[in-house]
């Protein structure tokens, strides 16, 4: 069985001391290993990095964005070998890997424009002859930690512009699906990048402790669960390093009784099922307002998730593919049973499904539960899976109240045809990102990525311009300069030093 | 004995439980008490502040502004009185009084133009027909701690931005001279703010503590020591808040061999002995480059210092005042001896200063000190006193490394007339705040306040144009328009719902 | 009679060669005169201002937009009076003359941010050790000339712009109603503006002429008709001047079935009537889209006109008052009568309108047309006077090409609740400011003001962030220091020239 | 003979009716001949970018910028036999040409990042529950017309910003060079473009006119002489077009006593002669401040220029070839005679240079001329030729005067290594690109380019940021949601239509 092992100062490294299976969850089989690395490999890589900071730093930024032009090319030209990796580890269908990649390739395409990111506040004349600017340094070495469910998109929202702000990078990515990732950031080399600037190190608690402490990394940038990114940000800051941390989610639809139904049933298909649910963004609950509305909610995705086709990645007709891991099937059926014993009604039952030649995958079929409630567990905790809850309310306010009521606040739609209502939503709900008509309104690359409340610890979200701020820290410089007689000639006969 | 109370929800309230005395440091006198707020004194104006939130959430940002336009006038009119308390209580001179409140109201200045800096950006077509677009929307409830040595101009850095966002503030200010940062406060009222907007309660460690953990606190600035600082950083945002902690400083100027001497001596009396001292931008270690620039520098430094002139806040025609207490004194002139007992040379002393008439004032002298090395403990800590020390070194490599080495990295300055050694100086410094022959680099009003490495803890810097990210939260919204038929005229005939 | 004449480097000096009449057009009477400049004056306006421009130009931003602050306050305060005579020469209820003395002092507060506007863009290292930055310097001597329809608000959209980016300033306000505009200007001088940095010259073509050749006036800013603004902009371009000239307008409102129809009837009696339709952005066109929509609206509208009340600008219960002059009231009854003529049914008559006590003041009641059609002479040119016109379409495509298809391109709106009517609609529509549900979309002072088509020749809109650009000129600095060997040292044993 | 055609809507196109030669300027021989397009063939081009305009507008900007980001990559798969292509018909040498297409490909570069640069401003509450924002859209179709000096380079300063900004595009290139320039074109189609976005016609005054009149295109930007671009400027704006037409230039570089002399005068080398001096950003005139720096610059520029080889464009060990024309040589070889005849010194003669195998080429060798005073007319007009004339000055202030009392003010520089003298020369020289140690202080892509005075005519400059506002017009909707009952549940029980 193969080993994955770590990049290091454009190395592949492999320690053969701790390891760990990865499992090919459409099978149920453990495929490859990956190698879990010291508190000392680490210390190896941040070590890289700290040494190729210097010239990395001084590299002008045109020069630093050309390479992203050309990893993005790079990626372009393996995405079919990168989605096949993404399959066959996170067991997400290839259209859905193409979806995650493409996503991904639009980070870097922002990160092209690092010259134009990085420009800095110029001011003429603050005083008397004297000028005032602002500069974006870089930090140094900086470090992301990332999730199983998007193993090629969730690194590439971080090192792009991390790099080409002038940082030197540690990347710690999910030890789940470790391929797709390694693969990518190998990419870096042949489009250019020096030896040391990207590390990834694949690894468990003792790799991110040893990322918290260590004095030579100046931010960590997580994405994962909630209380994981709580600890994240906490320690981190508290060892005196910048950190943004984006944890877990529980996003809602208000399904107004003006909306375009057929649409919103089409939307919500994609936005609660796709990937499985596994995705921060993942719409789980929808929130009908009046039961005419309910009814006819339940009854047309009814309708529609009949045509619902789960299977192996292999497949693109399949719509989504398994969860990760036997556990987390576990634990995705532990909700919806927990929802029904609660009195909840599973109007479609994904929890026994048959998939033709998979009998061993970990494979949870799409599910509808109707009349779910607040104090249901099901409703209170973010299930990571292919489950959409309804819950029923007589008013938008009562819709709003809910949502502003839960734990998280990363996403949330509404669907409606009115403008009024649309824009009260938007402005007052106390969620991050919010989609009109949109189920899935993750911010296209050029805006920024964040929740609010419980979903993001942190002053500065994911990517896009928030990202430039963050991977980067201002310097203020004020020049006044006293006259040396050179300008007035006066010195001209006699130079001599004052 | 006059005692100073609270501001809350427009009014002003003295608790009369616990408080503490107020001096006038020139005479060494008690002239005030203060009130110290209990949790639940803290806890009412939190309440004040949520209760007056909603509303002022929804005002337009251009009124909001308004209010700040008339409080710049108010602020300008009440200038003398402001100055006089600030003389009486924190000891500073009223040139120099007149001074801090200038650049406090320049802060009230930038936030007149709220309209423009909450701007948030749109993009048309981030897909067919789908437009998504930031808003920079207030954070709640936020608070302000901050120091002694800026009663006006400190809290004017935060509470005027923090405002015209949107939120509502609660300022923890300095207990040893409040009265000016409560008057100033109080001006808001007549400006027009409503009630509950801005809060004022004087207290310690307990209003600190209540403020740091209590749910409803989005965000802390706080300005104050290391020690402090990082206190209040580890603690606000392992409960969830964002915060920005600024802490000590340890500002050098290099002094190039082709400097213009006069004008560097010059600058560095005021930089070095003004307002005693006490300013975290106080330049304290002159590092020149090769003994005949330090020759040179030490020979006119010492002649200008004789002209030096210590005294109290009401005579206008003293350089600089008193420290702001007797401990505080005995400190100062404690790392003066220090200093000499390490072997440093005291060339300029100014531990017993007479002062006529102020016999029991908390006075220090202007003190110059030579051959200060790394290794004494009057270089390695902040002394915040009326002290510049001189380090001699050969090269500007050296001065710079003797930078880069110190914990601090909050403002530094080169004096030289030559455009290659200021640009590589402030290029590869690490230091927040970077002069070219500018002693002070304080930022105006329109960049932002920050130091790197222990100076500031938090990824975004004091005013300006950070500050409108610290106090706002990103929102972003994706948006779609399915079509109603509206457009299309097939539904005029018969409009139903669909 | 009172003459009103020209301000010249801070002094009221009048000629005495040639004058006009300038009217009270609610009771018909001449009540001064005005003073029309000859060639020579303008050029001695110019003088001052080349001669006031160098201290100007290096004057701090900061310090220029404080007088800014100043003027503000100075015409907060003197509100009232400027109301009052703007009502006496032009006829304007005092509350519309005080919504647009608002409006012009938005334009002051948003000069008040000149420190943030004018920043520069710098780039660190554009190429190994080479920064490049810009600087947005200003032009010189500018020029603005201003109509008659908006006496305070027009020129306060130019001057506190461009004087605030450095330029001097020359105005040619409308000879109309001179006396608001110089009352305005002169209270510059009491806000601390040096002399000469602002002028205004009254005059009529001399004048103008004398501007538009002169080749010390670099920009010249109009406000006017669309045959003036063609000339002026081909003139001054062809003299080597940039220019921005607004010229006229036709605003339709698109009136959806689904609008709310009191809602819309409410708006568009102020905006069709509001200072009796002179203005640029008056809403002069109602399309409705269906027969349905077509007769509900003409239903309220008639009744809703019954209330309408038209008088002098002294009483502020008036709606609305007279046109500027006896000749422009035949123009505007000579349009009613030739949309009668052309086949239109005139369902509101305001042609004889009975003003008790104003005989011979320049009055037109609000007239309602109903079936207008593209071809009729009223519906082509802009009437510019209290008549709402009304087409009737079938859908809301023919709706837009009919507004597509006509000369201007000012303002639009479309009153629906629909989302995607709404997007499709300010989308598409050949028409610079768009308002939904908003039928005088004037952009507020941050954002800037102009018309598409032939409703504005020019790049740059008028006021706002375009503003900013007009009235400064872009510089670009790109800058390499070569080492001098003094930051290195070897220098410093013997300096010497090379 | 080849001819050299058309392309529009995706095909190349010959007329045959008029046509011209095309030389090769090293041999002297005519190579090839390009057709001149008719009045018919111009408009044809404009036809079809006309229909392809609806399509392309509607195109998401991060589409149209893939469409770049793929030019790009087939720019420098392509770049060899473009810079042959150049060479052939311009006769620059391979590494100058190389520089050449690299300038252009970063514009392409920069275009790449329109999803960040189209970004309009959104400000929430303008006023209660209304919002406003900016779109800036493209303009329809948009010209250009480019000079003979750049081929590649200029033409794309223009159409991948104008292209990605949702503009189609006319180019008409130089006649005497069209290879490059249509081959360039052409790579656009593999890139994706659809066919009629982008067309070249070829053609002299007859297609100039057209494009100035036709009423369907909306922009001009052009890049050539001033009196041409003068009659460029004054016809499409006379025409209702915006228009931006860069003209000619005489850049000065002042040489400081104080300036690294070395370093001076290599950089003056390639300044001054690269491409034969048929630059507009070429360094043409040395101000030397002091016989002391002037008979150093003299001197070492006399023994460097010994080295220069001039030659055919193949040969890589050339610094630079013919000039474009027999006329052109005999106009650059006039104007040396006239100096000469003016009483100039003629140091370095190139009159009469020998190259080898090449004699009927157009050569000039690098030429230089000291004591040039301003009443020459070889200072006066712009030599286009690799002829470095020498000024001798007193003072900083002398040279200053110099510069700012010529008609042109495109680029400059200073050599010097004081601060002081730096800034005060950028802050006050009257031109628009200013180099401090950088003699050809050409803006990178991320910045704009653009003179001042005679040379540019127009508000905003060529590429980088300004090029965005010239190639899109600003919309500013206001927006306003009457509520219509659906938020508030009103309208659920029975939906009817108001």
């Amino acid at each position: 069985m193969n080993t994955v092992g770590h990049l290091i100062n454009g190395e592949i490294i492999t320690e053969g001391t701790r390891s760990q299976n990865v499992f090919n969850p459409a099978t149920g089989d453990a495929t490859k290993q990956v190698d879990l690395a010291s508190k000392a490999t680490v210390e190896q890589a941040i070590a890289a990095a700290q040494a190729a900071y210097p010239a990395w730093r001084n590299t002008p930024a045109i020069k630093r964005a050309r390479i992203m032009f050309k990893f993005k090319e790079l990626l372009e030209k393996h995405a079919d070998q990168i989605c096949q990796m993404i399959g066959e580890e996170h067991g997400k269908i290839g259209h859905d890997a193409a979806g995650e990649l493409q996503r991904g390739i639009e980070n870097v395409e922002y990160a092209c424009g690092a010259p134009e990111l990085l420009k800095g506040e110029h001011s003429k004349n603050v005083g008397p002859s004297i000028d005032s600017w602002s500069e974006f340094q870089p930090l140094g070495v900086v470090a992301g930690i990332t999730p199983f469910n998007f193993p090629a998109m969730v690194p590439l929202w971080m090192y792009p512009m991390a790099l080409v702000c002038g940082n030197c990078f540690i990347l710690k990515p999910s030890e789940r699906d470790p391929s797709s990732t390694l693969f990518i950031a190998q990419l870096l080399r042949e489009a250019g990048l020096p030896d040391g600037v990207m590390n990834v190190v694949n690894g468990d608690k003792e790799a991110v402790d040893t990322l918290l402490h260590d004095k030579r990394i100046q931010a960590v940038s997580f994405v994962g669960s909630t209380p994981i990114a709580e600890y994240i940000y906490s320690t981190a800051t508290a060892n005196g390093k910048r950190c943004q941390a984006l944890g877990g989610a529980k996003n809602h639809a208000i399904v107004m009784p003006d909306a375009d139904m057929d649409n919103a049933v089409n939307q919500l298909l994609g936005a609660a099922f796709g990937s499985s649910g596994e995705r921060c963004m993942a719409l789980s609950v929808a929130v009908a307002v009046g039961d005419v509305a309910a009814d006819a909610l339940i009854a047309k995705m009814t309708a529609a998730m009949k045509k619902l086709k789960v299977g192996a990645h292999s497949d693109n007709s399949n719509d989504f593919g398994p969860v990760i891991t036997r556990q987390h099937q576990e634990k995705v059926v532990g909700y919806i049973n927990s929802a029904e014993e609660q009195g909840a009604r599973v109007v479609v039952d994904g929890r026994n499904p048959e998939v033709q030649g998979y009998a061993n995958g970990f494979f949870v079929g799409g599910t509808l539960i109707d009349n779910v409630t607040p104090e249901m567990v099901s409703y209170q905790e973010e299930i990571f899976g292919p489950v959409l809850q309804v819950v029923r309310v007589e008013t938008m306010q009562q819709a709003m109240d809910l949502i502003d009521g839960h734990e998280y606040g990363n996403g949330t739609c509404i669907f409606t045809r009115d403008g009024e209502a649309a824009r009260y939503f938007s402005d007052n709900i106390q969620v991050g990102m919010v989609g009109i008509n949109v189920p899935l309104p993750v911010p296209v690359a050029y805006h920024s990525f964040g929740g609010w409340k419980r979903s993001l610890f942190g002053d500065l979200h994911a990517y896009g311009p928030d990202a430039v701020r963050f991977y980067t820290k201002r310097k203020t410089v004020t020049q006044r300069w006293p006259s040396a007689g050179v300008r007035e000639g006066a010195e001209f006969s006699m130079p001599t030093m004052k």
